[in-house]
């Protein structure tokens, strides 16, 4: 049976690249079905992701091997990924519902390629919405100090072989040393358009500066508040005649579009980050 | 043969406002065209703009008294605009025509109703387009010192009459003496999505941010420099694959589009400041 | 305790209209609370919206019988609305579930104005969303003959006293003499940028015809199918690399996002008709 | 001194098309700098853009007949282009300057890799505007009967040695026989969102049927009116309160900015066609 791989490559610009790789991938056996590739001129960085099929007796060890000394002489950064393997993703949420509906809606309709066996919360409000999806849910306590709560949590992440944990308008912060087990693993939904607007209450900072959009960001969670690389970001132009509440109400709508495109590039292997930034590759 | 007058009014807000006004108007003489309103919850303040055309005999001074003494039980801000009277407006560039030809194309058009008697700069480089309009050009060397170089500028918008400057990416900072006596009678356009990215290079940093939307904002000139109340905004939708170069190139065209619409927004009197921030009453 | 009332007003334009509407309103009483106007001169018509507020011993048959012979002199098409009646809205669907989603979920979250008392289906597949909402649902079979059908469906909303019937990605044409007796009653969303691709498949046309943005649009049902007056559109820019699965599945999120504003705008009393089209005045 | 080509393929769907195209490139001395691909599943058609680079020897004739061979037995359509020859683009226009200006200061800005060597117009109001700068003008005359005005027309284009035709608000239908023989070669810009309002007065149209959002659309001209494959499109969203005059004055700005994109793609070699559409591969 032909299984599908992808290959995710990052490496300073020099000639020959692509060549090599696709020459790489044919003389093991791969056919390559899809290729994308993206040259950073302002930081002279090379991107490429490509998608290939192999057939019954393919080595993905020896693959493995043979492309490994290649990209040592390359100075790739590189990753293979088996197509076939789902990701495990944990929902984070707190009491505001409309992040955790948007993505159990959409996963429940097929268009998010994971698995979503768990959600955890801080507070008991979401439980129903938990199970009218028939995802359990676990309540964590807050109350009992950082440390046995992050032990707590970690501990679920751990059991149901979590992949990626998906902040869904989680309002807790998560401390620096969670934060480093799971680099790059945790994504979260910020409701300003950043880096405008960081901490808390940016629609209200967005109202008192009569800005005339708003917007939300999903980004990588770092050691430092809201300021991880961003994924995506959208904005909504808002009428002066609008109050802080409208704001509020309507920001909901671009923070969920926002998370959920975030979660798509996400296990679409689109997203590269080099610098501190994220590159999408598509 | 009728008149048409224009009047803007800010109060705090309290009960029969609009009916008030509206009866000083008509028990005057004045016929109301258009009437547009909003009262602003988050800081009680109420907004008012009233166009009305009035017959032969119609007495402005007596209205003006009359209205006066309301305006005053009432605490209201108030201005009484001659429609008849177009703006003059004046244009201060650098080196780059994107806006600058923006601004008088459209007014060729009879899209932009001022006058745009006399562009102002600290570079020779822009006099053939003003030529082209058939605009007065003048350069002012700001080599001279600032205070003989604002001193020179001042003369130059005193001769013309000038009502409202326009900064058209003109790239020297006013002193705090010159935007005082020019308050709220300065444009600027910034080549960022304020408050984000203010002071120099705003496309670099947006783009070793890795912001997936850049934009531009034309807002007031206030004595903290990218900080005056913001007038119109605008963002447009980058992929990664773009480098800073085409993020400068891109943005030209939200610049352009953000400060015509400012300007339009001003001269057609839709726009109100309160609380360091504007309204657009349309 | 006071009342609030809303007074819609459409006729010909001519001098006069505002101060005649806004000096019967207070001589009767009322406290303007809101009022915007707005003059189609493409088509000389006036159309006006006044939002007040009444003391106890407001006799509102005697505001309605003095206002009534100031319209007549004006030609003027004129509603009264008491502010403290909530619309009750019935949702029609077929087996698609993301439009029912969006309006049970904004109507849980208290941001729809209405009362939505029964779901009412030609198919059993959306009978367990409905339950999740506490909201009674009707499966009502179109095999027993259009006649037999619409029959039921009507008793259906005159038992649950409805006022509005929205077809939320409902499958099913409804006759002309239902359409007739629920004019400007009945809301569609079409899964097109109407009016191009009307009929069925749009998502199709519009990827066969290469268009690089796709929309929907919600308008109220009229005789003529995919024809009646349009109430919100949007549209997404979509890029070539994707495949009209794609469209279909982003498509999704515009439909939900159009027949929910235009929804809210419809209780919000923004929506007028004039000469086959509507216009929006907030 | 090394040379830049860029080959563009399209061909049925088929294992192994990107190996073998790089392969070829490769062997024949090419190094592949940028490659994008996408495969159309609802049609089954593979379409390739690589851009290579060759060093001193390099033998092009020799590539393309050892090319040939390879896309014979692909069936596969293939075009190679030199990218230091600049394709020469002649503007024809009629009485309105908002695009003919657009084009000229993008590419007077350098934002146009293309040469503009003339402008031809079937009147004589933007003789000014080339003369500005410094572009032969031609006027025809259309009196003259359609063979005799298409007759000079064509002579002016081949004087002048012309690729590409850019129809920049011309508002005169050519002869399907001259349109035949520029196949592809004429970008026409429609002031409205095609397939809806084909023909004259688009924003009239638009008005009536009170759509929200108006828009543009740049096409390759084929013998059917507005019906040619579409290269880009952009709407802006209007509000109820805009007139028709008004529509035409906002629908300017996306005219200007969808005809100016539609020939930065074509010019870099982005717009492929297939079955009667485009697809943009960047």
């Amino acid at each position: 049976m032909p299984k599908s791989y992808l290959l995710k490559v990052v490496c300073p610009d020099q000639s020959g690249l692509i060549a090599a790789v696709a020459r790489s991938i044919a003389e093991s056996g791969g056919n390559i079905l899809h290729l994308s590739q993206y040259t950073a001129v302002d930081i002279g960085a090379f991107f490429m992701k490509t998608q290939f099929e192999t057939q019954e007796g393919f080595d993905v060890g020896a693959f493995e091997a043979s492309f490994s000394s290649l990209a040592e002489g390359l100075c790739m950064e590189w990753k293979l990924l088996d197509k076939s393997r789902r990701q495990r993703v944990a929902i984070l949420v707190s009491k505001t519902h409309h992040c955790l509906y948007e993505l159990l809606l959409k996963h429940q309709d097929g268009e998010l390629d994971c698995d979503i066996p768990v959600i955890v919360s801080n507070h008991p409000d979401l439980a129903s919405v938990a199970t009218q999806f028939h995802v359990p849910f676990y309540q964590v306590d807050p109350g009992k100090g950082k440390d046995a709560y992050e032990a707590d949590l970690e501990a679920i992440l751990k059991e149901y072989g979590i992949d990626l944990v998906v902040l869904a308008r989680y309002m807790q912060v998560l401390s620096g040393d969670f934060v480093s087990r799971w680099e790059r693993k945790i994504i979260n939904i910020h409701h300003g358009f950043l880096p405008a607007f960081q901490g808390a209450k940016p629609y209200h900072q967005a109202w008192a500066k009569g800005v005339k959009m708003i917007g939300a960001t999903a980004h990588f969670v770092s050691d430092v508040l809201d300021q991880g690389p961003i994924i995506s970001q959208d904005v909504l132009r808002v009428a002066d005649t609008r109050s802080v509440s409208e704001f509020i109400r309507m920001g909901k709508d671009v923070e969920r579009k926002v998370l959920y495109e975030a979660l798509r590039l996400y296990l679409d292997n689109s997203v590269f980050v080099r610098e501190g930034r994220t590159f999408i590759i598509q």
